[in-house]
Parts: structure tokens; C-alpha cells; sequence
């Protein structure tokens, strides 16, 4: 199927993932709604990644957490299934990817418990709404993204390093991108620093950890916020039995409309 | 001891709590930081409570959660003892309160998790400073709370009622009430209600469920915020069977500034 003929509802989205005819990339899907990163722990973990989440907000913002066995997310999209409806997922074992695939049926358990966290797409959203160009949209490429030297808060067996993403900004704008992104705390809100990479760890921005390199050009400087790759790179470092998640850019699409996230 | 000599830091008034020298309400203490409501129940519980802190966050904004046996509030209050920091504790078995005591640590259990979560004394700082009288504290007495028709977000075993408390506002001044508390999620936040308490399921203002009569004066309007009684009457009311939390009013005093909670 190509984008442009694609529906712009959410559900009706989600039927086509659900039916298997939607299996790559959602980003630009259902404008002005809310995508979520996913991830699935058993349930004698789930406490540790929910106070985990609750205390690392602006990497970890959770949009719903779903009881135990339960797949469908009865605040963000009701009706829909968690097994079927996200277009790729990865199945780790003790902290090794074991599968791709874009089903997981076969593989639910009654004691899995499911996270949707907020992701950056509805934040960009804001950002372009207000003015605000963003490079890796312009160039067709992922944000570059980078671990840090700040530690996040321990919750029992998790923790590690924040791990971000940058975004050069037009000094002129610097001041509304932080306006702009701090009424979404959902979504990874206010940027964690402005300038200097090297105050954060950072030794060379050329060199991502994931995504691809961009350039900040003159005028601009580099502006990092809070990335949802830090919640999954912190339960897999713990080398949970089993945990699965969405693959990278294959987000779950909720209901939830972009504005009815904002704080303000 | 007098409250005008008692010291202003939340740390000496802590170790005045600990040594059983203080042992009363504490609204007024430490200004500018902080104060907390406290829920303990066992491990089996904790992420059900969690949650539904999680799915309320109006009502019951998380502060810090201790890992299950741990009595120091690390991220708010370092070095505190939850276990006898508290000038006053209920505790309840099966719903029930069995004991209002000033120290629990002969009662203390390896799965007991600790939630801490935000009170409204904070944002009546904030309201004051923005220059918007109180009646209740203008006349020496508790604020009016409710139990409103609106339901919170079930989350296991824990459901009911969303319960609400209520401040006449001057009309001239209600947007900025609105303002001044959205600043502060971690405290109640915005109000959840202005005006007709009919809307809400309130039959009769002048007989609040818990707390003082308070007029709504000529040019006023009753305006309502989520109170921290909810996640305590709900968890109770699940009958657990064993769950300990402050006596009202009696809360504890953590090392966080009030300035620290504003989003904004």
C-alpha cells in the first residue's frame, strides 16, 4: 500500500497493521495523534520498569501501562490489540534479539504486562506547528540520538545512562523550542540541555550512537532532549527473561490526539 | 513546643519528629518546601497502587515510591526515616483502622512499599503568593472536601470515586487560580471543576464529607480540585489487609522546594 492512500484514522490504521497489510514505518501516519513506543515485561518486573518510568519522566513518559494479561489499551485506544496492531516487534530473551515479527500471538502470556510510552513525533509536530524546521525530517533521515554521561534514577534491577536525541536549533528559535516542547511532558517535554555536548558526555556529535549524523550548521546550536530508547536500553541491559518491544520507527498508533497532551 | 521557635528547614523538624518532639499537624511547617502525603502497602499490592496513581495523577500525584523494604525517600528527602518521620500514622487492617501510632518501626515489613505522594499545601503557597486569599486558612480551619459522581481510572483491585476539595474563588481572579496551579502537576494541578457543584454530583456544599463548612461568598464562584483523600479512601476501600498512611494533616516534610514541582 502507498502512504498517500492510506487512511487517516487511527482504528482504521490499526485494522490495516492488524490484517498484516501495514508492516513498515509509521512516522507521518495519523497526523495530530499520539504514536507510543511499547514494551512488554512479565509482571515480576513490571512494578520495577513502572517506578522505573515514574522516576525518569522525561525519558520514560508513560502514556498507559495495561494490567497484567491484558492486550488492549482501554485509555489511548480502545478496541485495539496489542498483539497484532504494532507493524513490527522484537522479541528479546535475557537482553538477545531472538525475532522480528509482526505478530505476537502465538507468543502472549497471561502474566505480560504492557507499557505504551510517549515518543518524539508528537512533539515534532509541535515544533513545526510553531516555526521550527527540523533537519532529519528535511533530509529523510532518523534524529541522531547518543548516550550521555547523566545517569538516570535506579529502579531495582534497572539503570543506565540517559540516552538523548539532538536536534539543531536557529538561535533565534532556541527560546520557543523550549516553550513549544515543555507543555508536552507526555512526549518527552522540555529538551535535558542546550549547547555544549561535551557538558553531557558527549564527545563527538558527528558520531550517533543510533540514527544518522546532522549537521549543525552556523547560527544554530545543538539542542538535546530525553530519548525512548533509554527505557529500552536500560530493561534489556538488565537482561530481563523475556521482553518485547516495537522495532525502531514501527510505533503502536493510539487515539489520543496530539493536543490533549499538552499541559497548557 | 511552640510552633513560632520551631526551626524553619524540613531536616531539623524531621529529627524533631523522629525524637517524638513534635507530633501534631505540620500545615505551616518548613515554607517553601514541599509536604507529602504517605501510603504503605505490602509488595503484592504495590503495582496495582502504582498504577492507579499513575492512571489518576490528578488526584494522586507520585512524589516518590521506595522499593519494596526501603524507608528513605532518596530522591526527596535523603537520610529520612519514613519508618518514624511522621509526627502521626494510621494504620488499617482490612480496611479497618486498628492503631494511630507516631512510629511504626516495631511494625515494619521487608514488602512494604512506600508511596509518597504530592499535598495541596504546595499550591496554596502558590495561590497565596499570586495573591489569592484562602477562606479556609483565613478562618483556622480544613478545607471542604467531597466525594464527587466522577469516577477515577480502575487499576486492579482499586477503584471509586474521584474525591475533591473546594475554595471559593473571587470571579475577578479565577483564571489566574487556573494558571497559578497548572504550574504544579505534582501537587493536584489544575481544578478539575468550576462552579455548579450539581455538575459534579455535589448536592449540598455547606456538608462537606470531610472538612469545615466554607461559605461561598457574593461574587465567588466554588472551584474544585482532585484531593490526595482519593487514593485513600480507594485503596481502603479494597479492603487490604494491612496498609498504613500519615494521619491528615500530619505529613511529611520533604527536602523538595515547592519551585522544584512548577512545570512552568
Amino acid at each position: 500500500m502507498d502512504r498517500a492512500t492510506l487512511p487517516k484514522e487511527p482504528r482504521a490504521l490499526r485494522a490495516l497493521v492488524r490484517a498484516g497489510e501495514w508492516q513498515t514505518t509509521t512516522e507521518g501516519l495519523a497526523p495530530g495523534y499520539v504514536q507510543a513506543n511499547l514494551a512488554i515485561v512479565p509482571k515480576d518486573l513490571a512494578f520495577d520498569f513502572l517506578l522505573f518510568c515514574q522516576r525518569n519522566p522525561q525519558p520514560c513518559p508513560v502514556l498507559e501501562v495495561m494490567e497484567a494479561g491484558s492486550p488492549e489499551p482501554r485509555q489511548t485506544a480502545p478496541g485495539a490489540d496489542l498483539r497484532s496492531d504494532v507493524p513490527r516487534y522484537r522479541v528479546y530473551e535475557h537482553g538477545e534479539l531472538v525475532a522480528e515479527v509482526t505478530d505476537i500471538g502465538d507468543r502472549w502470556q497471561e502474566d505480560f504486562v504492557s507499557f505504551l510510552l510517549g515518543c518524539s513525533f508528537s512533539f515534532e509536530s509541535a515544533m513545526l506547528a510553531a516555526g521550527i524546521p527540523l533537519r532529519h525530517l528535511q533530509a529523510g533521515h532518523d534524529v541522531p540520538v547518543y548516550v550521555t554521561n547523566r545517569d538516570t534514577v535506579t529502579a531495582g534491577a534497572f539503570a543506565g545512562p540517559l540516552v538523548v536525541s539532538m536536534r539543531p536549533v536557529h538561535h533565534s528559535q532556541v527560546v520557543r523550542a523550549v516553550q513549544t516542547t515543555s507543555r508536552f511532558p507526555g512526549v518527552h517535554g522540555a529538551p535535558v540541555h542546550i549547547g555544549d555536548p561535551a557538558e553531557i558526555g558527549i564527545t563527538d556529535l558527528d558520531s550517533p550512537q543510533w540514527g544518522a549524523r546532522t549537521a549543525v550548521r552556523e547560527g544554530e546550536v545543538p539542542v538535546f532532549w530525553a530519548c525512548g530508547v533509554t527505557p529500552q536500553a536500560v530493561a534489556l541491559a538488565s537482561k530481563p527473561p523475556l521482553m518485547i518491544t516495537h522495532a525502531a520507527g514501527h510505533m503502536f498508533l493510539t487515539d489520543l490526539e496530539d493536543a490533549h497532551l499538552a499541559v497548557l
